[in-house]
């Protein structure tokens, strides 16, 4: 296939899938998502995002409807449908079906998986970003469906002609980007907000740190703010899709790009750790 | 029809429609909604809530695919299909459709439409309240489908045998209900929370000020505490559909109760319009 689509045990093309009106996604957005690569069939960190569905499932009192096996089994056999094995693996859960009423259903939850084709982005091509403020709810550290504040800012960013929008709270401190994480190098220590409710923990952010373990550069997992953005000796954004990217600019002003060796080691490992675990 | 429900153009039995996975309601919750009552076929203020329906839209840069006139048209027309006129009409606008992209899509935005049997609350029966911190968006101004934290919110009044749970901001401000304004009476003023980007402006609301002034009720638009409300002499939740609720509890604790005079006369006013607009 080219573009599947999975609901709840039907399969079809994408583009003409169709999901009841009764789903509670259509009138609450009530369900929470995972987004990850697969490259030669292989599905690249499939535990850590399989286990980070359950979590923000759980946070929301949402029951997965199958084990973290199960599922596992289940998007390991949709990729094998497809026509090429370089794929964006995406699937969320929904709270149930139901009249529209805010407190929860009584039956299960609703299983949707989509497969489209792409490539890892491994460009070391710098970008720019803009910057707006944080003003999404609390429960950044659930990966919900709930994303218009997201959508706006990137939408933001794509008319600025940038790549990301970094968000920062009201105060200064930077949280995270529309749909990546960020994080900042400074006097060789790399900088990046720590895992409490105003981000997500990205599991690509996971993979940088253990990149700059690996390469003995300290890691400091505290609050960093605009004004430390703007003077950063390198920007980094992590996302499953763009696991690795520098930045040239903020709002339209030269930053970073002070440290090319460190952020060419980094993007290297990351890399390098993608293209070894979904080798043919 | 018993349950109508309506998807650009197409018509059907509300329980059998079925709306395209490419929606992007589908990912992100990416609309904005509506719901109101009608009596005897006839919508209760349709002007105030297409009105606030483009305000929405607007806010969120998403063009509803037809003028308010055209809109107002079809919603009786459907209106019109039912076996009943005794009616919740809900409806919403979500931004297209396309593959799934933050990023604005190209095509025009969709339309829903859902009609369900539904008669006016009219009780005068006081209600309980919980109350929860508010970690909502800073957009509540807003009436959009990203609807996660009152989901969760309603559902903890649900488990707790109670009507709603009243939100309140860090620092205790009050702000609104899961799905209702809410206000207090004390030493004879309505106090209300001002309508910012931290409550909806509320129909029933509007209706619940202008039943004051007519009363000769002082009202103050300021924000109230969570210990305000504990302390109020009354205390009263508006919504289009359960437009005068008053409650004796909040969180377990006896609260409000001490002015049946003012409570029961702006009833009287609130339903005596609702019933005089929408008579045979």
């Amino acid at each position: 296939m080219k573009e599947l689509g999975y609901y709840n045990g039907t399969i079809g093309e994408l583009s003409e899938m169709m999901i009841p009106m009764a789903d509670r996604v259509c009138w609450f957005g009530d369900g929470v998502y995972e987004a990850q690569l697969c490259r030669n069939y292989h599905i690249f960190t499939l535990d850590e995002h399989v286990d980070r569905l359950f979590r923000s499932a759980a946070l929301l009192k949402i029951e997965v409807p199958m084990t973290k096996e199960e599922l596992k089994r289940l998007l390991n056999e949709l990729v094998q449908k497809m026509d090429t094995g370089d794929l964006m693996l995406y699937y969320q859960v929904t709270r149930g079906s139901g009249k529209r009423n805010h407190a929860f259903p009584k039956g299960p939850a609703n299983l949707w998986v989509t497969l489209t084709p792409k490539t890892l982005n491994d460009s070391t091509e710098p970008v720019s970003l803009i910057t707006d403020e944080d003003t999404r709810f609390l429960h950044c550290n659930i990966k919900t469906l709930n994303l218009i504040p997201s959508v706006m800012a990137n939408q933001k960013a794509v008319e600025a002609g940038c790549y990301e929008c970094v968000f920062y709270r009201a105060g200064g401190r930077i949280t995270e980007c529309s749909h990546s994480n960020v994080h900042i190098i400074k006097d060789g220590t790399l900088y990046t907000a720590p895992t409490d409710h105003l981000i997500l923990a990205g599991i690509a952010r996971a993979h940088l740190i253990k990149a700059c373990k690996k390469l003995g550069i300290p890691v400091s997992e505290t609050p960093f703010t605009l004004d430390d953005l703007q003077n950063a000796d390198e920007i980094i954004t992590t996302s499953s899709t763009n696991p690795c990217i520098r930045a040239c600019k903020v709002d339209g002003k030269d930053a970073g790009m002070k440290r090319e060796d460190l952020f060419m080691a980094l993007h290297k490992e990351i890399i390098g750790e993608f293209l070894s675990d979904t080798a043919e």
